[in-house]
């Protein structure tokens, strides 16, 4: 019989993880009881919001326990299932975590059918980073025709997704990114009317002078540095939403000063920003129509998707270090099985 | 015949204004030609944002020049008129600055009648503080019954009017304010649930006692001390309109460190918080519906107003001053001549 390899929280990290914080066991595949299905993970998603889960600070979900299972988004298939709403060979959306079998009572779990056409898109841009792009951008961000829009994270999963939408929207679109292949990729490929290297000497005065009318929309995802550059470029009434600061989770303390709360007060006030964070999942309910939404650009090609595929749930742990440190290049997904 | 007094910004100040700011100048009293009205000013309006007119840092309106009069809003009345919406006796609202006479070519000018029953009302309650309460309170504070709103400045003219429309929608309203006797008129007066005083040693504390439900609505007048003893009280999609930071006005440099500013956007995120800065000047064309809301209720005895008067132009520069560190008790109006 199959073992059910899983990764589970060794020990909580200081700063960035490293492979200590995480270690493999290896257990018996579980029995599925009545009213249960059995899941066999075929893809991951490794997400920036996964540092969060491995600290014990407050924050909006609850920790990941030491010795417990890492969390993360999961396409499966049904290997045997007690429920009337799946069967077996279905593909299945949840959140399963990081390992080769789960146990589901079938709550939360999104039934893709038996042949979806590209069944992990469910974790990118058909799933929670995309439409986190898709609310976020369009909700908060309230993108008008002629706006400049920039974001971070420019090839990412969420960075691309709003790059593309700000463009269906009409927006001029900034995007930064970490390399000089992204750039290039978001500006021949996605569409971006420019990208800049946030790794540039520059950075700072080539954004400024990539927005000559300033910024109307700043969709965050990364914070610190880039979050520095765009703030003195933003507009009267420009629109911040706070999706992410990847750049601060692994800070183990703040910065040194001066203190610049009030300074960031300051110009909320005289430019009249709107500062507002999200969390996706507190719009679960209208999850089905956002999808519904991107499906229809995606379908028609005007959203386009990179993953950077991990083979072997082994290098799970290795691919959420460097995805901190902004290594992939495209959505990280983790291929546990074959697909067949 | 008649001097024109009028009071000029003699230097900019560094830190707290002084009163070698200012200077007090003699003129004649200027004649209205064609097409313009002269205005005798009967009372003027001190607010919290003239200190940011006495400085040349980049804000939303225009520096005073050095030796120009000091700007602010006046309630007058006509003694010659040569437009026909104005006949000689005429209340009107206006934006004269710190002087006895004015010419107008009508621009700007709201015609208050011949016996409106409280002129200076239009400087306060029926005027920009009141308007700056209704629309930062109910559109980007959007209060629900039940919810727990914080409002600094509780006697000025823009904190009573919160907190009392705060109350109007069902909240639970704790105001902050200098000293036992506004806290005691915030309570007994105004209907304020609790009012705490910023001054006392255990203000964070008391603070956290007093909202033990945590905070949903924070309407920022204030900033320093007081905002940093609300940030950790703030609830899960808290609403925190930004009107004014007078605790920063007369400040030259930012605070020491460590840099607060990731730890704003950390809670901003995580609490999915939604800050947002606000000039009530950008909503012109709606003051007339904002003030038949207000008059409405202040008929009717639901909002209370207090005004702080102040006998003669030569004492505004003092007042203003003192209405910069809270010496204030309601809403500081100078008054110029006899309203005959």
């Amino acid at each position: 019989m199959d073992k059910n390899r899983r990764v589970v929280l060794a020990s909580r990290p200081e700063g960035a993880p490293s492979e200590d914080n995480f270690s493999i066991e290896e257990l018996g595949v579980p029995e599925p009881a009545r009213g249960e299905v059995l899941l066999r993970t075929v893809f991951l998603s490794l997400d920036p919001y996964m540092r969060g889960r491995m600290s014990d600070a407050k924050s909006y979900a609850e920790p990941v326990p030491l010795g417990g299972v890492m969390v993360g988004g999961t396409v499966s298939r049904v290997l045997v299932s007690h429920l009337d709403d799946f069967e077996e060979g279905d593909w299945v959306l949840g959140y399963c975590g990081w390992q080769d079998y789960a146990i589901s009572d079938g709550e939360g779990l999104v039934n893709l059918g038996k042949n979806p056409s590209h069944p992990s898109y469910a974790l990118g841009v058909l799933g929670m980073p995309g439409i986190t792009a898709y609310y976020g951008l369009l909700e908060i961000g309230q993108p008008k025709a002629g706006d400049t829009l920039v974001v971070a994270a420019a090839t990412g999963p969420v960075g691309s997704t709003v790059g593309q939408i700000g463009k269906i929207q009409g927006c001029r679109v900034v995007g930064i990114a970490g390399g000089a292949e992204k750039c290039r990729y978001a500006v021949e490929e996605l569409g971006f009317d420019i990208c800049l290297n946030h790794r540039a000497e520059e950075f700072p005065e080539q954004l400024e002078e990539a927005c000559p009318d300033g910024v109307d929309v700043y969709f965050e995802n990364v914070g610190g540095d880039v979050f520095d550059a765009v703030l003195p470029l933003l507009n009267d009434f420009a629109r911040v939403p706070v999706c992410g600061l990847v750049a601060h989770y692994n800070a183990t303390s703040l910065p040194e000063g001066p203190d610049r709360l009030s300074l960031l007060m300051r110009e909320i006030l005289t430019k009249r920003l709107k500062i507002q964070g999200f969390i996706i999942f507190d719009q679960y309910e209208r999850f089905g129509d956002f999808i519904i939404g991107l499906s229809h650009w995606v379908g028609e090609g005007r959203i386009k998707y990179r993953e950077d595929l991990v083979e072997g749930l082994e290098k799970a742990p290795r691919a959420l270090m460097g995805l901190l440190q902004g290594e992939n290049f495209g959505k990280v997904v983790v291929r546990l099985g074959t697909d067949d």
